[in-house]
């Protein structure tokens, strides 16, 4: 099957997932973002990049944190957004979402922004408007079950170029739950297709997939060895409902064991920069010292998050 | 009592029912929405018809579908648009419909589009504002319990208008539970003023109004009786709520006697359409491949009902 | 401390409360909200003071009815606003109050709209933003806990003057829970700025602060005594969840000893005029024939408050 974010020309059609983008258009949208960075700045916020277009944000899973840097991406761009918590609405009532889909389609809908619990639940939307010759809509994935978060990983990658410039140099090392992480699954791939030479995951047996030393990294369980001389930590946040189930430990004993704290994050580069995709569990994943020290650059990733979300709906809906 | 949605001049001044609206002004609206159709289909789907206008969107039952369609019609006209769920907020707090209202007038509301549970509410709300002498500001009436949706009646008739133009020449079939369906007054009320010589229900006893006949309409209780060569097959969504309920077997055996199937479309004439207002229960009122099939107009129903309500918007509010 | 809502210049810089804000500030948003209520009466209710601002309405407690105030005002200045309720989401996620806000500080926002139920919320937030040199972002208090509503007093301001012209002429009463009301600590500070020579609270002791007298008011514990000959009559609202508490009688028994009635206000000036800030709890605190008679001037202040607040908005953030 043919990459369905890629239209026939190989431009992006869709951003579903990090897995299996090339190269250039991942560089392509971290080239596009820069500008929009500069833009934040201004006195006037705003573009007419998107003006008259109508996008929706389609929550099927409650995110306001993921929906409003999407929605005030578009409000810069001056797209036209609305927002929908799919949950209490129409699947309530037992439409089916191509159903939904469809009926926005019909109502003109130029992009989705779709949050969903399942993992593939954009892809299938994609797929649907493949299906059926809709190829001015456009589907931008906002995080679906365990499967990937694109933008995210965009972001983070944006991130890491910024501060380090060269990914062909970099140890970069993953911590803490990437099983059920959709995060590091698209951190992973981007890091790979951008020829990152040491990739590192660092956690205990019960957060991490099967077989994930095929996708060429090295696994840590101990953090002191994991840790040394990376030029990137990227934290996970680790989820409350995890925390209370069985794979773990209390969240103290977590703490004390993959928690980040200055004394472990020593044994990195002294210029390694501390990423994590938000929102913290301080003193569970991250200590505050750390979340609020020098090295981190947590705040930053916001930041190139509005300006990666608005490239990528400018390359994908823009005039 | 004069007829509250028309003023002095016979003009549109709210939209609250089908029922007792002219032909002439159903008329015009339809007229008024056929340029809107073309609006949607351009690079910059915006229109500066309501800038500056401030609309409320006062859904007291919720209905996020209902709510997009009105939201994404103003949005392209320009207006400011506010949601308001009031379930959860200012009637929680003991603030009677009125008062609200008199609040958002004072805020210098243009427009509410107004969803209640209970019949008759916009009703009340714009003899309210009349008595006040608040001319400039207009009611929407988009769904109002057993009462009355004028704008699905509405986008319903600019369909059939668009596929059959001649009401005059029509055999159309409404089928379901007619009893509980506001959907179904608003269409019988439209259908009747258009002209439509042959109309007719469809459905068990148990889900028809009494003395229904008066409003001169066939009845049949027997699908394959009553789709005989019509032109438009009407289906009316089952509610969920009516489905557990006393009133009916279960969805399955709803289906097997009136759901609607290719085998019984068939009956109508070759070249019926067929409508639904959404959200469809597949399954259970209608086949997928009827819902699918050639002579569904479902999806341009939502089109339309689109440009309907960017016509009803600008015709009551617009410079 | 200095008061963190002035600047270095003595500008406004956040509005958190109305105790302690000078004198002259108070004057110049009463001065600025004038040209805004003629806004409101134009034909395009829209100016662009605040185009490609970014705007967070963030309600850690739910009040549709202020949201929507806001959420007009910051519309019609142009504002790109977006609504967080936060109850249900980032909180949830055990993320902390100022890692949201330094989340959305590094979106880029201009300007927070805090509703929240501790007193204090927004000062904190203020400091937290001033501690780390965010001088472009500014904080409205939308409500905090029992402490403040610096835009509510401000609109009774407004109408007080609008009506009563000067300050120092006048005897003002506020009736009611002063115990649990922000509002009228809001009250209390601008009227004792101001100049008003006598300043009443007319109230049941068990909803009375301590040592109220201390703040030079003269405390009446009867309506009829406490009325007297006042100029204005400012009510409070009685708060659902009072009304079932140990602190007072049932509703009847309550409205028959502090509702306001006709016979009740005729005791005051008959140019006397009565202000509430809704909502109502008619036939508890207000007797409806009150509330809709002629010496009411509840729903000006709605129309004021949006004047002022687009005021402060545009004071705060404007070009």
């Amino acid at each position: 099957m043919r990459n369905p974010q890629l239209n026939k020309n190989g431009e992006l059609q869709h951003l579903l997932t990090l897995d299996g983008l090339p190269r250039d258009v991942i560089v392509s949208i971290l080239d596009h973002a820069a500008p929009f960075t500069e833009v934040a700045e201004r006195e006037v916020k705003k573009l007419p990049l998107l003006r008259g277009k109508s996008i929706f944000n389609l929550f099927f899973e409650n995110s306001t944190r993921t929906r409003t840097t999407f929605e005030i991406a578009a409000k810069r761009l001056s797209a036209d957004v609305v927002n929908l918590n799919v949950s209490t609405s129409s699947t309530a009532k037992g439409e089916s979402l191509l159903d939904t889909i469809d009926n926005l389609c019909a109502m003109h809908a130029d992009m989705f922004v779709v949050r969903h619990a399942a993992s593939g639940a954009p892809v299938l939307i994609a797929k649907h408007l493949q299906a059926a010759g809709r190829d001015h809509i456009h589907v931008v994935n906002a995080g679906d079950g365990r499967h990937a978060h694109p933008t995210q990983g965009l972001l983070d990658m944006y991130t890491i170029r910024h501060y380090k410039h060269d990914f062909t140099q970099l140890t970069v090392a993953i911590v803490g739950d990437v099983l059920h992480s959709r995060v590091a699954r698209s951190q992973i791939a981007a890091l790979n297709t951008l020829g990152v030479p040491e990739l590192r995951v660092i956690a205990p047996k019960t957060l991490l997939p099967a077989e994930i030393e095929k996708l060429g990294i090295r696994v840590f369980h101990d953090m002191s060895e994991g840790l040394k001389d990376v030029d990137v930590v990227m934290m996970l946040r680790l989820q409350n409902e995890r925390m209370s189930g069985a794979l773990l430990p209390t969240p103290q004993e977590y703490y004390k064991v993959w928690g980040l704290t200055e004394e472990k994050l020593a044994l990195a580069k002294s210029d390694a920069i501390v990423m994590h995709p938000g929102p913290m569990n301080r003193g569970v994943e991250i200590d505050s010292a750390v979340a609020d020290g020098s090295q981190a650059v947590i705040l930053p990733q916001v930041t190139f998050g509005i300006a990666v979300r608005m490239a990528v709906m400018s390359m994908l809906a823009g005039q």
